[in-house]
């Protein structure tokens, strides 16, 4: 298999003949009108490649790369299908819009159907085929129907030095399409909804520290004001990050069943779980950095010791003031069990990086992401409410209500609450018995 | 191979037949009733599955999956060991107690010695078989003593969406079945020693911080005085990690051979660095935050500049003070080199992560791990004397015995002057000789 | 192929046949005085292993491996070359330079080229050979000519607890032998120009914060004074890993083609790139931490609200001081778009780590590295500028000129600025043109 053909002398073709030459395989390429393409004249690593009809190139060789755009397929292979049969024909081909009833390849496939179709290399792209140092992934995903000719691909991709990962049948080749297309799919429905909960918190805090009372200057809005919303988005990120698993669990005791499929809504809720996560420590992680950066008696007075320095009237000996103010409980309690809160989070954070995760079984996994999850939810709660309670006693319930405090942490609360009524004997001996499966 | 037998119609069995069915293949399933199963009646994706008996399924079949539990095995194969001869057989039970002289699989290929007994997917929890997006590692191991069986049972768990890893023979199902029993099994251990450690430095600094003098208050021990066991233990773990590797280095030199076995508790040790070495990185991070937290000239007034108001009792013009303390050369100097060891230690932390390890070759991780370790133990060291001796000369020598700072970094000495008297010219020459073979 | 033979009984050799016969595979040793040696004198591990002359060994066995040295092989093989056709002879050895021409592997394969020669296991030592918890990466990379034979060594590799890693054909070997020389190859260059710039940065400051006046005490050189050098050699390196792309950019628009080689330098250049982030990562994390850590009105003091404490000579009533003194807008804008700039910062370090970038298409990976990278940068030069700018306006044009945060924006903001004009429709169009290959 050390001879290969490929069709087109387009951009990616080239880049294509480029490396196979570097990597000690004998090229030919097929065009349309050889006569013209003078591939020599652009590099002089094409100089020993083959330029031939595409008819003779199919001819010549078992192992056939398209590098040619999709819609060009039927004209360009009709002519030629019976000759094709047994071959391998690799499919490197992108889409404009997401494959839904039909990748490119399983339309090659129906084309061609003696032929050997794989799905291979489109996710690299024609810079990266050419430039080593380039940076990025090196991955090439590989389907098809005929596992030998899968095999022959991977082998072929490993002596491009790429890192070959066979994902099976021909249908698989609508994930590698869309894979290209991707920016993050998965994240654009948190970000947006971490944005909605951002601003209407910051609303909320500008109008009762600035408008109902003038508690701060607009000086502090960048970092001091912003500190809060930022913290109060992250525990209620946070809380709806484990809300959905509580409400799936009470739906599938309302239903009593585990084979009734959730409503659309919470299906997808509990697929962004992840994102949601991440997203919650992010804005954590901010409000930690933030909150030490103006840890002092001047930002936290009721956090420490007041030091005021008083001077009488008339003193006939001279005064002596050392200014000392230390944190007092309340701050030093605050911080220890902030600090923990964001401890655990950072190791939910760590298993959550692909490589790690990876070596923990389902066991450790549910301990590290569910437990310590929750540790994380309830110390956070633990957090806001060891600064509050003492305010709420001194404002009684009325103002209470309305302290930005007390606000933040009633989700977490309900989180809270939901979970451990789940986890009450009675109540999770039968859930038990649902997941189990006979009803 | 695109029809598979499942025997069982329990909860794993019906989570197997739907992602089967889904990702294409055909199910049969076999069960000892099944006339009473109606697994169409559960969920929708399982009404194509034909339902039939075990002696049926077993005849029709060439690749069998046996859900059922290990105990069953010998009931439901006996009658039907003749016509298994030849065929996949694949065992994805679990164990309640890990297997230690025969593992489950072991077990099943006595019973049906002419199957091709394959261990696979028991680490693979009935709930993520069914749903896609549980969150959780999507590896399947894979054991087998026949080759071809194993790249079969490979090629289906790719088919599936499951990244298999193949670890060769039958034997390593023993492996697999105490995967899924295991939660951190290696940090147990360290764990309880680095509690025994904090709690014994915590007692220790109750004891001369409240009971002998009374230096802070009640109101500071949250992160103020819990900061001091923390760095403390810290150290100690730290210098526990580098201390086996030194005395297995005089172990060797005194038995003249590397041949000989350590005694069990030194080679136990030597298993647990990464884990303590971990873990200290873990309390360190945490010293670090916490003394950020409260760096500033209220809690270490002797690394400040002292300013102190002075108003004379009488004064006959007006007074200003402007407010400023800056740290000493003391305090800087103990931050640099605190630091310094910090991120030396993120580097070690790095490497510990499975991705990021793999990559290095083993000069490298021996310069990370090795070198870079012990340079952010001197470091360590280091930061904790600049801190400690200028009030060690003001102590006199029997006061400072007691001083905390100078039993912390006693250990790490200990450590690292074992460390370079091994490195000596002549004991590193003979050390070496003893760990290159022919003695 | 459970049966394997080793030639040589040295280190390796010794420690192979132990993790052999723990492996459960039958080992035979051939050496040059088998009377001579007592293997089960060493280690009872190799109580059962045959130990025989070489020409036995090779006669007895299929598949031989080469403990001994490179360049005792034609000696040790010459007598025996035609009995090794057909069988597998896998190389370990290591050397003492880089391979250039041609690897011990190509060698041997001239030796003996009827054999089936694969390189493998020489990146592990015999001490992680030997010991099951030694830390370090258990990849074993393969190469070879025939691939039925590197996959039979991948097997038994992967039988024994490695994890193999198959690069191809047997060229790779040079690759692999290289592979353990290295420490870190790629990190020399950038290294030495980050001291180098580091340096420079260092000498202006001392010279103008203490030469040419004196704005600091000596006291403060480790955190307060170490600081400005760390961050302007951390933003300097950060522009410089975005320069190269500009240059390579215009370069092509001057060259009007894609297919000139660029000149060595720049070539260079653009391959420490990623090494050159890490870095300025590195620096720029140190700042953080640093900035934190001195954080006070103390230090910044323009960034704070003055509090200066006046008595006035004759008071007839008590007086009295609160001590207060915030951020004003300067101080916290500075230090939000300072944290954000570190927060993108972080992302672009988070998808350099092997198993996070590999999850990403490239369409991710250059929206990461590539927009919010030169977000970073924007925001960076924003974060000095917001610190610089009122200073200037204080100080004049010609003042302004010295200033460092003045000096240390210069590079980033052309590299800004040709970025921008490189984005210009029509210059981006005409790039584009030329990137995507004929002209
Ligand atoms: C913290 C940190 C971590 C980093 N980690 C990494 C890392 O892991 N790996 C890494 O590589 N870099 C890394 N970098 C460096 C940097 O982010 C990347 O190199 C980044 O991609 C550069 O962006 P760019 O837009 O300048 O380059 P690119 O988009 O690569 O473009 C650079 C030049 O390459 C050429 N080029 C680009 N696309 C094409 C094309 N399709 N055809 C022909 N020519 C083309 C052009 O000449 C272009 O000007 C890191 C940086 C930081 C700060
Ligand atoms: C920093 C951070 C990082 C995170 N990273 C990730 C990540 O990488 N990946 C990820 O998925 N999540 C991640 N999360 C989200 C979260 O931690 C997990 O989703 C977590 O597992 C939820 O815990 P739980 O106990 O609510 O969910 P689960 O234990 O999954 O239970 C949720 C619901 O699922 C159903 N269920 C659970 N087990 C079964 C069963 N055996 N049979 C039938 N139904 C069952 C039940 O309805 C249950 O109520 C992260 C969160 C944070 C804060
Ligand atoms: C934050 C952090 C993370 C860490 N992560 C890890 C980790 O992921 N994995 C891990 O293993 N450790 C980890 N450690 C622990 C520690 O860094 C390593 O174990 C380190 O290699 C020990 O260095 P050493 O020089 O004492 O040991 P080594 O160089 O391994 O030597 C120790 C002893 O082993 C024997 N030995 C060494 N080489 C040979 C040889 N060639 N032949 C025979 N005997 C030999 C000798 O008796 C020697 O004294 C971590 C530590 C920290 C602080
Ligand atoms: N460029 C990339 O970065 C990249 C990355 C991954 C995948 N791909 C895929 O690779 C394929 C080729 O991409 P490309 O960028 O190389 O495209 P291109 O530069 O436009 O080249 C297309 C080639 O197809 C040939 N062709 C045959 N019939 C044709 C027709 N009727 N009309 C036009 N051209 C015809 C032409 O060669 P002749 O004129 O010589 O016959 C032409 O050079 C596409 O399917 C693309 O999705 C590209
Ligand atoms: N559940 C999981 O999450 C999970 C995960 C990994 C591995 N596993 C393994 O998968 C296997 C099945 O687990 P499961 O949870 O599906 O168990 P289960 O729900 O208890 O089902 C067991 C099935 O075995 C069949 N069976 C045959 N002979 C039996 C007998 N004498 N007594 C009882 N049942 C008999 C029954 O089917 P019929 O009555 O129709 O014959 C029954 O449905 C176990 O080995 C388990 O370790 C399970
Ligand atoms: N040690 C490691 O950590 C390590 C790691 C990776 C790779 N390797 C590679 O493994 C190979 C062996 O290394 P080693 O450390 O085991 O070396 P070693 O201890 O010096 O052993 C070499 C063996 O080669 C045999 N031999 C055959 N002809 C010889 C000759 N003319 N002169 C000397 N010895 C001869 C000897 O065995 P007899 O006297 O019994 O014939 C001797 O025991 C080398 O290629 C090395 O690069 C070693
Ligand atoms: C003691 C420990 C100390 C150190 C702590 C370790 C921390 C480790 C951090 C790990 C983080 C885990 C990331 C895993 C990524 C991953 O899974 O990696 C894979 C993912 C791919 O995800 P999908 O699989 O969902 O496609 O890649 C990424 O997600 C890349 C990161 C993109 C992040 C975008 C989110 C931006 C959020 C912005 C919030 C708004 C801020 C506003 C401020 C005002
Ligand atoms: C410039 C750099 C800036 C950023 C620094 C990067 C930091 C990166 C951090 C990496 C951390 C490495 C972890 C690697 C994990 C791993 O190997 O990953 C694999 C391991 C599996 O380990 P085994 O192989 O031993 O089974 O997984 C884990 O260990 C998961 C984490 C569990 C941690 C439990 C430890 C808890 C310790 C609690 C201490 C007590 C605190 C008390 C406070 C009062
Ligand atoms: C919200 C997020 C919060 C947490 C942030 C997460 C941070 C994650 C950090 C990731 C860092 C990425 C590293 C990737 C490593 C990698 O690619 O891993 C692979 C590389 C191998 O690189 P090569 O492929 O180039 O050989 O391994 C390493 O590079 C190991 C690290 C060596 C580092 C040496 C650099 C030292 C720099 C010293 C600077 C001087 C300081 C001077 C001070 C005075
Ligand atoms: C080292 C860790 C932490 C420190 C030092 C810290 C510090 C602070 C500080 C100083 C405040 C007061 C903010 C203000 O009023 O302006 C605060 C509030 C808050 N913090 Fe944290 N925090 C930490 C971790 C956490 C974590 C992990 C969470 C989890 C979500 C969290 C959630 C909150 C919430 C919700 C508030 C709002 C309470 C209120 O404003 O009344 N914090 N934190
Ligand atoms: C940025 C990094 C660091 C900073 C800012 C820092 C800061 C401090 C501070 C303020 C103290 C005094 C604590 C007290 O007396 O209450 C201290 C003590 C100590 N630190 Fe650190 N540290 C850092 C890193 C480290 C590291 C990496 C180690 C390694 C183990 C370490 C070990 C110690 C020890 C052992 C002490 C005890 C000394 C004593 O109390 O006398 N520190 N550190
Ligand atoms: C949380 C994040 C950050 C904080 C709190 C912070 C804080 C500071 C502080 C306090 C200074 C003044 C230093 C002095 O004059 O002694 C400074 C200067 C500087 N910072 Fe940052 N910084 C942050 C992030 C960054 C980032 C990401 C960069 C990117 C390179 C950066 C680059 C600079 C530069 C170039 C200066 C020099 C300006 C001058 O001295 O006039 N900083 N920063």
């Amino acid at each position: 298999h050390r001879q290969i053909g490929i069709i087109g002398t387009g951009n990616y073709a080239r880049a294509l003949a480029k490396r196979f030459v570097l990597s000690g395989f004998n090229v030919m390429i097929g065009s349309r009108r050889p006569l013209q393409r003078q591939l020599s004249a652009i590099d002089e690593c094409l100089c020993d490649i083959e330029l031939t009809s595409v008819a003779d190139c199919i001819k010549k060789t078992n192992l056939l790369i398209l590098a040619i755009h999709a819609e060009n397929y039927k004209d360009t292979l009709s002519p030629h299908i019976g000759e094709l049969s047994g071959k391998i024909v690799i499919d490197v081909s992108n889409r404009e819009v997401p494959a839904r009833r039909q990748s490119n390849a399983e339309y090659l496939s129906t084309l061609v159907p003696d032929a050997h179709i794989v799905k291979a290399f489109n996710v690299i792209s024609a810079y990266i085929m050419e430039t080593d140092f380039a940076g990025g992934s090196r991955r090439v995903f590989i389907a098809g129907d005929n596992e030998e000719a899968r095999g022959t691909v991977c082998r072929i991709a490993r002596d491009m030095g790429f890192n070959p990962s066979d994902l099976g049948v021909l249908t698989s080749s609508r994930k590698i399409e869309n894979f290209v297309l991707n920016l993050f799919p998965g994240w654009k429905v948190p970000l947006f909804l971490t944005f909605g909960i951002f601003n209407l918190w910051c609303l909320y805090i500008v109008y009762i520290y600035f408008v109902a009372k003038t508690a701060y200057r607009w000086d502090q809005i960048f970092v001091k004001v912003l500190n809060k919303p930022l913290c109060m988005t992250g525990i209620t990120i946070l809380a709806t990050t484990f809300l959905p698993g509580n409400i799936a669990g009470i739906l599938q005791l309302y239903n009593g069943t585990k084979h009734k499929r959730f409503p659309k809504w919470i299906d997808n809720w509990l697929k962004v779980r992840k994102q949601l996560g991440i997203i919650s420590f992010v804005l954590i992680f901010s409000h930690v950095i933030f909150s030490i950066l103006v840890m002092s008696p001047t930002y936290y007075r009721s956090w420490f010791q007041s030091t005021i320095i008083q001077i009488p009237s008339n003193h006939t000996s001279d005064l002596q003031f050392p200014m000392t103010s230390w944190m007092i409980w309340k701050g030093e309690a605050a911080c220890l069990v902030g600090f923990l809160a964001f401890l655990i989070l950072c190791f939910l954070a760590l298993t959550s990086i692909p490589g790690v995760g990876e070596t923990l079984n389902w066991r450790e996994w549910q301990f590290v992401q569910s437990k310590l999850g929750y540790s994380a939810l309830v110390l956070s709660v633990a957090h806001a409410m060891i600064m509050g309670i003492p305010g709420w006693i001194k404002k009684g319930p009325i103002k209470t209500l309305g302290s930005i405090t007390f606000l933040s942490i009633q989700l977490p609360l309900l989180v809270i609450i939901l979970r451990l009524v789940l986890c009450l004997p009675c109540i999770s001996k039968h859930l038990k018995r649902i997941r189990r499966g006979w009803e």
